[in-house]
């Protein structure tokens, strides 16, 4: 391990150079002059580049293309550390140059690699990462024996030049015309004598897709951003969830290892943030992880990272090709969502803007622009980044934004509106009649939240699921009743991390005082929070008590509940002053007025 | 109120010229770009202005004075709106230029207004803004009245041109030599027939200085960011706590009440952020609030806000001059510090850097590098922002900052380590052994944590004071332990909004009986989390499952640890099956273990 990199000590005296001067570069662009690094680029479009606006006056902006030898070299002499943005660069013509000593991080002996999307997955399952089965097709032939062997659909997919869903080919039958017209899709013609540059892959039992942003630094520190949730309509990003919903924790764990593990299996030069795409398959009810694809740059399901981390993508990219500690790669906030602004399909500007320009006006919204110099329908244009403390709290201002960008509700896993703060269950419907107080308090404080039965000795199965997935669907807090033999609420206790609010159902027998002991009697190590037999408000009251803590504007809303409750009793106490108590008697037994339990 | 204002919709045509380009300007420039707002810059260092090497390739940074006709008008071709990121500038040229069609936000009246501090004082005077007590000082003879109105020592400060405190004399004694030096310190000198340009100001009990940074937009719409510490040293910005530490909540809503009200106070063009300083007086043991002074631009005690809220004053600033919706002003953490980069005592870079470079690798904290070329003692070179779900959780990475920065740990108000996340209470020294248990869990999850006696009988003031500063003073939970007439917990839970856990202790004549129903069976409205008899393990579990909301981490730990404890009792029975329950049972009398409660 070499010593501790430190900032550069004069202003831009470290110089790094991009291939590529797309939104990624001019992302990283903005995130620069912070830590003393100064950017040039070399983009085909030279100056009317998305980053060349942005690049600062003193800064190179080359025009030529990303594999012109020449601009390569000229890009490198500008420059201390030389980075990409775009996977189709000149690796062979970087070679050479990291063999003359430039610092070229990624490498292009790795960048090569990820280029050829079968010469990658041949890498990665060397090094025993699990992915989808997958075949060399160097022929028209070997696409039949593929199918035999996969069986249909088959995907083909291009081992080159592939980028945002273009070169894939989905084929249903083996007929020539269907093969014919796959090939075609893809752009490819069979010439004689040379290999087809094409793989084809079986299909998956598809759950999800997720994504994880792997950055490794030149030194070899490597940190993983948590596993997302990656949407894709059209084979183009549309919309990323962060964390990934509807995934069980542990299974994001499995994504991140495995992603962590597949940048690491790269080897050196492996340097700088890598988009993961990863693909959880479900059999039989089982869900399981394969590696879909690598990008060795900043990607679109790694944006939300701008508003949601500390440190960005585009920052610990930076920092990973210059060698300096990487950052914080975990979420400051409890969850974000990132929306993609593509050009509309009238393609005018003004049509397109309609969502970033509501977004302005949501809480937590951060407007992205491109600057890209034109607009076209599907084109990339902006993203909006939203955060919020629980993804059942950014659905309101993400279901707008889905509208205005044409994206359907149903691509959200679970659906809008299914990541509830707080989960209220009973052993029985008889104790709904108890139990709805809590809900009552839920609908005051505005808390979204979910309500179901679920008996721990009628249903066990359902309580070990339910409480088991609880807080990898977002739940924080679960209020749960029950009564006599309360086994509920403990039992829930002991399945999940959250704090669960017992709420003793008052029973004819005892009076509920046995399942107030059933449910406040628990062993060491696994609490529940009880409350009075009967009280579910309290429960409900409590719940939003403990969801306070990261939301500073329901403290602030518990707080005038409390000062409405002293309003309410001094109140009464004026009337009984001015009443007397006969007087005040007689008023509460005509109105049989509850003053309290 | 004018129709909603909506983005640009052509690439760089809405383009915001800035009289200034120093940290601030660079600060906006970086933030521009995503709203598709292209800035340009005049600064008396041109191209060589921090501004200059972020403001992209096609701008305009022009080379010249602030108050140059010529050079305003040049600037003001180029652009769609004029602002500021400083205002010792030519407003008499500006209100020229308005009056011609120019477009500038804030305007040069109101600009006006703020240079000369003495008529900002008189302006916010007549608008019944809360003031410390201050008079004109047109003459020598003047001081000595103030002195006699105001007593001493009192404070002297230039009207105009006054800077990261230069511009203020502190006056002990009214000798003629100390007037004399008060004078030359101030770089004031009488000149016949001519007024001095300063003024007095009384001295207050200064408790704590505090910052409302406050938006609003050229149409009129208004926000404030959350009141925030702001500590100085040598009379420049060190520190900025946010939400300000030790203040009350009630006390920092009239910060921002008062901040907002002072802006809105300047009228038609006061537009953009301005950064607006309060003093907290403490007068017999009671707090109250002054305003200090105005600034009419982005602020040293606001840039916490870049990495601590949705939209940063920068973005806010851009949004409010060009009449765009205003963003979210709201933390979305919990708690964020700013730590100023000054240019080390040895004026070398190197020293300079130590703390953004150890800031580098710690977690939630954002380097802030301002370019400046040449650095000197005492200059602002950069800044650090760290943030975190509490303060409490800032305070160790607070510290390291402190000392590589140079500055003692002595000016965080209450200290550092002062902001424990749970309290633990009870209401005599022998439930100790009893509530160690939950201390122990604080502990082994390694929250910050405070321990106290609270009677809630024998010491029935601190009761209230106890519960009613909880909130404020930044605890998320309080366990407290009782026993038999078990009145703490409840009535702890009836003067604060935070979720209050209960512990009932066993006592010697009701078996703890008595302290369960006495915890327990609180009324509707003001709920207590009730454990088992003597449990305080599980009031501490609970504490902590009701932390790990927003902790993702937390969250983490606490499933491993129910991980450990399942492995604990696996281990347990398979040397129950591999021994046999006689054998077992010989070894646990020896060792008298306690498998369980």
């Amino acid at each position: 391990m070499s010593a501790p990199a430190k900032l550069p000590t004069e202003p831009k005296s470290l110089r790094v150079g991009c291939i590529g001067g797309g939104q990624l570069g001019r992302m990283m662009a903005l995130e620069a002059p912070r830590l003393n690094i100064q950017m040039s680029f070399l983009d085909p479009s030279g100056e009317n580049c998305p980053a060349a606006a942005v690049a600062g006056k003193t800064s190179t902006v080359l025009k030529g293309g990303l594999n012109d030898e020449n601009m390569l070299r000229e890009l490198a002499k500008s420059c201390d550390v030389v980075t990409c943005e775009i996977e189709h660069i000149g690796t062979d013509v970087l070679e050479k140059m990291e063999q003359e000593g430039v610092n070229v991080q990624p490498s292009g002996r790795v960048v090569k690699i990820i280029q050829d999307k079968f010469a990658q997955k041949e890498h990665f399952a060397k090094h025993g990462i699990p992915l989808p089965p997958y075949v060399n097709i160097p022929s028209a032939d070997a696409i039949r024996d593929a199918a035999s062997k996969f069986g249909l659909p088959l995907m083909l997919k291009s081992r080159l030049g592939a980028y945002d869903g273009r070169g894939n080919a989905v084929l249903k039958d083996t007929s020539d015309t269907s093969i014919s017209a796959a090939l075609e899709s893809l752009g490819i013609k069979s010439e004689d004598g040379k290999d087809l540059p094409l793989y084809a892959e079986g299909w998956i039992n598809f759950h999800s897709e997720v994504a994880v942003m792997v950055v490794r630094s030149s030194n070899g520190e490597t940190s993983a951003y948590p596993a997302v949730t990656a949407i894709q309509t059209d084979s183009i990003c549309r919309v990323v969830l962060a964390p990934a919903r509807g995934v069980p924790i542990e299974l994001r764990q499995k994504c991140e290892d495995i992603a962590s593990k597949a940048i690491k299996a790269l080897g050196d030069g492996a340097s700088g943030v890598f988009g993961v795409e990863l693909f959880i398959a479900e059999n039989d009810g089982k869900l399981d992880v394969l590696l879909n694809e690598v990008a060795p740059r900043p990607h679109n399901t790694g944006h939300y990272t701008q508003d949601a981390c500390a440190v960005s993508q585009f920052e610990n990219h930076l920092r990973a090709v210059c060698g300096l500690p990487l950052g914080d790669t975990n979420l400051a906030v409890g969850a974000a969502a990132m929306v993609n602004v593509l050009g509309a399909k009238s393609g005018t500007v003004e049509d397109t803007m309609k969502g970033s320009n509501a977004a302005l006006s949501m809480s937590r919204a951060t407007v992205h622009w491109y600057g890209k110099e034109g607009c076209r329908a599907g084109r990339k244009m902006g993203h909006i980044n939203l955060t919020a403390d629980s993804h059942g709290e950014l659905d309101k201002s993400l279901s707008e934004l889905l509208k205005l960008e044409d994206i359907s509700e149903s691509v959200i896993p679970g659906g809008l509106g299914s990541s509830p703060l707080v989960g209220i269950i009973m052993g029985s419907q008889s104790d709904l009649p108890t139990m709805q107080a809590a809900v009552e308090i839920m609908k005051e404080f505005n808390i979204p939240y979910e309500v179901d039965i679920v008996s721990a000795h009628r249903t066990p199965d359902k309580l070990c699921s339910y409480s088991r997935s609880a807080a990898s669907r977002g739940l924080q807090v679960i209020i749960a009743g029950a009564g006599g033999a309360a086994h509920l609420p403990g039992m829930v206790a002991a399945m999940t991390p959250l704090p669960v609010v017992g709420v003793p159902i008052k029973t004819s027998t005892l009076n509920g005082q046995d399942s107030l002991l059933s449910i406040v009697q628990m062993p060491r190590g696994i609490p529940v929070a009880t409350v009075a037999i009967g009280n579910a408000m309290n429960a409900g009251l409590l719940a939003v008590r403990s969801l306070c803590g990261s939301r500073p504007e329901l403290r602030q809303k518990m707080e005038a509940y409390q000062v409405e409750m002293k309003r309410k009793v001094d109140q009464m106490s004026e009337s009984l002053t001015a009443l007397g108590s006969d007087k005040f008697l007689d008023g509460m037994e005509n109105k049989s007025t509850a003053v309290n339990v």
